[in-house]
């Protein structure tokens, strides 16, 4: 099946300091013209960190998006040029102060591709050195470190509203009863 | 730890027929002021539909804001004032022609809450009734009934990059793992 929509006339909207905004006048593989209203954004990682005795590294923010506290793994937005792997290590410190020696790649994913074209690399990075965060003036957070049951509990009563960091979780979990063999 | 970051002042920057992009000077909660770049979505869902047999339906379809074409499952954007479910039995309907008798929500997340607040409902539906689909004219898209090692396969090959899908996928399989009992 043909599916590409061509781009016929493009206006740009806004150019944020974080996204640009613009309306699209596409044409449809059917010949017919339709519209499509596009968020651009630089991309971000999000880290499943996680201590030798299992324990993961969850942050609580204030989203003002959401204007709602959330609980998230530690995450941020690709610098111009930023290689994702660097970004991860870079946020990771910033946020946590943790570094770590072992990373790995649990998948990459667009958030929300119907209108945006956010990519977010998720790492689990294990092997952890702790450290001292090095907070942007305008983060304001607080850093936990859960285990399994925790973990589990934040799940089932729906206290996780983060999509990636419920991806992180599950595919962790995944892991983990992988490890064990079932 | 006091999070909250106030609204000082707001600038619409663009009503678009699906997003609003806003501009909000914000006050910390250290006194200093802020910006942030805020999209306003209505929210959405997307249905893990799975047959008698364990199959599961994706859909491929080409998406403008990132220039490719995913595999996902169904989805759409809430109407105005309409309820989660009603607006998954009709996405459901119109993209693939299928009801279902059976449904739970697995959960419920924001895509993007640095910046944007979607929140995507995700259900899962079970016991379908084949049908009819109706799609919108600017939508385009093709439908497959997929097996678990199939699914594994795409998840492992890095093939599914949506992430209401990829959580979908994990919560399933978690699911099944339950119910096998380990």
């Amino acid at each position: 099946m043909d599916f590409y929509e061509k781009t016929e006339k493009e206006s740009i909207i806004y150019q944020g300091k974080i996204i640009k905004v613009k309306e699209l006048d596409i044409k449809l593989p059917n010949g017919l013209m339709g519209k499509r209203e596009i968020v651009e954004h630089p991309g971000a990682v999000a880290i499943l960190t996680t201590t030798k005795d299992g324990k993961i590294v969850l942050i609580k923010q204030f989203r003002k998006a959401c204007e709602e506290i959330l609980w998230e793994i530690p995450a941020g937005k690709l610098e111009k040029g930023e290689a994702p792997l660097d970004c991860a290590k870079r946020e990771l410190k910033e946020e946590t102060g943790y570094t770590a020696r072992n990373w790995a790649l649990l998948g990459k994913f667009y958030t929300s591709p119907g209108f945006c074209n956010e990519l977010i690399y998720i790492y689990l990075a294990s092997n952890l050195i702790a450290g001292e965060a090095i907070l942007d003036e305008d983060e304001n957070l607080e850093q936990y470190l859960l285990d399994s049951s925790q973990i589990d509990n934040l799940i089932e009563n729906g206290h996780i509203k983060d999509m990636k960091t419920i991806t992180a979780l599950l595919f962790f979990k995944q892991l983990q009863s992988k490890d064990k063999g079932d």
